[in-house]
């Protein structure tokens, strides 16, 4: 049984790394050959909009399902009848549009940011006003590890911004003064069963993900941050993975964004839950059952952005896992990830911050 | 960087699944294109002994190593300085003669069956003599999974056993009514470091292992086991993984066999232990830090033999990891695995009586 995946990249590659044991093959298809999925599985090589391609993946795939959100959904349309995709278009759609995920979370009752639609300098004025400063102004497509985004503290920061954006539709936001982030994965498979992951605590920093501890201990955090996912899911009937990441401020939980795939805050779980996020993607969209999703132990998971450190070093650490993506290094590009288990969170939370000081030192600062 | 494997069946497939996320790459050398590895990896497809194969496959590699203890040692040593090879071909040569096994086990001190070399008639009628009857003869070479081996009761039994193995250089061996069937497992790395796993409880029908249950508690086999396969490791500068397995008769521990090689008793290290025999395999041969061997939790693991059972329903269970090598169904063969992980030895033992009663009736119904 093959499951296609458009996308070919780590998030892809660990997916069939998953999915080989339960007896699946992969097939990808991508921009390049030189992919981290292509080193481990055959890949179709094309524009992600290449109709004839995606219906070649289509015929061949029992499933078909994505490992990163900005792909043409009209060309996912267009396979009609011909391909199930999973997880569900209208999530995608969702979450490849800001606004329209701000629209759900407020639909659904789970507490966002106070946001404006901008598409002119008459609505960038009116959203500056009603939302007030300080606040981000931000593309609603195609963003990502904080691409399309501008911190805005003065009408001449707006104006700036909203220039540069060269007139992309776009979303004005509050300003969240946020102590720390939290995302929360969970899968729900095609018979509605629903697993929830162990909150997670995300630093980021320059916008990219720099450090996961899991699972985050925070119970009424889990357990608002849990029902708020479990209504997105719900809501859509979905199948496969999804993440929410939240702010946290004081004891207020605020959504930030969503992602209808598996998400680099659940990389921990391929060694740190009984399940991987990865796993369990693949059981839900064949409608197989859940995984348990239970911790096992205390988990740090730090990306390695840019380029690789000494792996001798790093697997010298004690229950060290070394994810090499098999990327060629570039400034900001993550190109592996580190997982460290540890019997307490103290103890984990300790690792963590010598690791990051070694290979991120920036982050490693970050309060 | 690449790592030859000679032979394509689950231990290799397996071995490549460990090694992607350490930035390896894999190629393997079969006899068969429709090998379990060569759905997760490239493969040269032709005779073990096909000296330009093993040649290819030393030049695009940076060490040869194997899944299987069958394979030519002369092809290997043809490969001279061409290559490097781990584990070394001293131990792949020892483990595959059943006489140098008992030899060198008499040399380190390994208490193991009182055994005779046969090889005519009258090497037989002696062998009965000293060694005394019941007793299993088996061929001192190519025996796997219980394949030429026959116990004898009588001397009728013998000559019967003798004939029927048409003149290959033979081994008598006194049975041993052993209690039950433990295995440990190691690695050592080019660097000299070595790490050990927990002891595993065998259970084996038909000359084929059906259930490992690992940590097996008995802190005074785990030592001398584990002091056994340590002089081992050291007598042949090893570099990989070995196995060894003993029978254990009251608290007396008798060494039967070892497989310089990944093992089918450590397949619970995937899931069960903090680091699997496999990434551990391929991180001593690269001359890696070893990774730690402690368990997590307690862990069954059961073969699946001759077909697989209903997915569905194994994924079900709690904590149940499916192992789907890709082989078609026949009977005898190893299709599969399965892992359970249970937080007590007692739960463990229950959900895999219950398990196995699923699979495998018979075996569920011996002692």
């Amino acid at each position: 049984m093959t499951v296609g995946i458009v996308g070919g990249g780590q998030l892809g590659r660990m997916l069939a790394l998953a999915g080989y044991p339960l007896g699946l093959d992969f097939l990808f298809l991508d921009r390049s050959d030189d992919t981290p999925a292509a080193r481990v599985a055959p890949s179709l090589v094309g524009e992600f909009t290449d109709r004839k391609l995606l219906r070649e993946l289509a015929r061949r795939s029992e499933v078909l399902t994505f490992d990163w959100e900005n792909i043409s959904l009209d060309s996912l349309r267009a396979l009609g009848r011909e391909a199930r995709i999973a997880p569900p278009l209208a999530a995608l759609a969702m979450s490849q549009d800001r606004l329209e995920e701000k629209r759900l979370f407020a639909k659904l009752g789970i507490p966002t940011t106070r946001h404006a639609a901008v598409d002119s300098p008459a609505s960038l004025a009116r959203a500056l006003r009603s939302v007030g400063l300080p606040g981000v102004l931000k593309t609603r497509r195609l963003g990502y590890d904080g691409k399309g985004q501008a911190v805005v503290r003065s009408a001449d920061d707006a104006a700036r911004a909203f220039e540069a954006m060269q007139g992309a539709p776009l979303i004005y936001e509050e300003f969240v003064p946020f102590d720390f982030e939290v995302s929360i994965l969970g899968a729900r498979s095609r018979r509605g069963e629903v697993a929830v992951y162990p909150l997670n605590r995300n630093l980021h920093r320059e916008g990219i993900l720099r450090l996961t501890r899991a699972p985050w201990d925070a119970p009424s955090l889990q357990r608002r941050a849990a029902a708020h996912l479990r209504r997105v899911l719900a809501h859509y009937d979905y199948e496969g993975v999804l993440n929410i990441e939240f702010f946290v401020r004081g004891s207020r939980l605020i959504a930030n964004e969503t992602a209808p795939r598996v998400h680099n805050s659940g990389h921990w779980t391929i060694e740190g839950a009984a399940t991987s996020q990865f796993e369990n993607h693949l059981r839900a969209i064949l409608g197989l059952p859940l995984g348990a999703t239970t911790a096992r132990g205390h988990a740090a998971m730090v990306n390695l952005i840019g380029s690789l450190p000494l792996r001798d070093a790093v697997l010298a650490l004690p229950e060290a896992h070394w994810h090499d993506y098999g990327k060629a290094p570039r400034p900001g590009r993550k190109v592996g990830h580190v997982t460290l288990l540890a019997p307490t969170a103290a103890q984990r939370d300790k690792a963590a911050q010598l690791l990051l000081r070694a290979v991120d030192p920036a982050s490693a600062r970050t309060p």
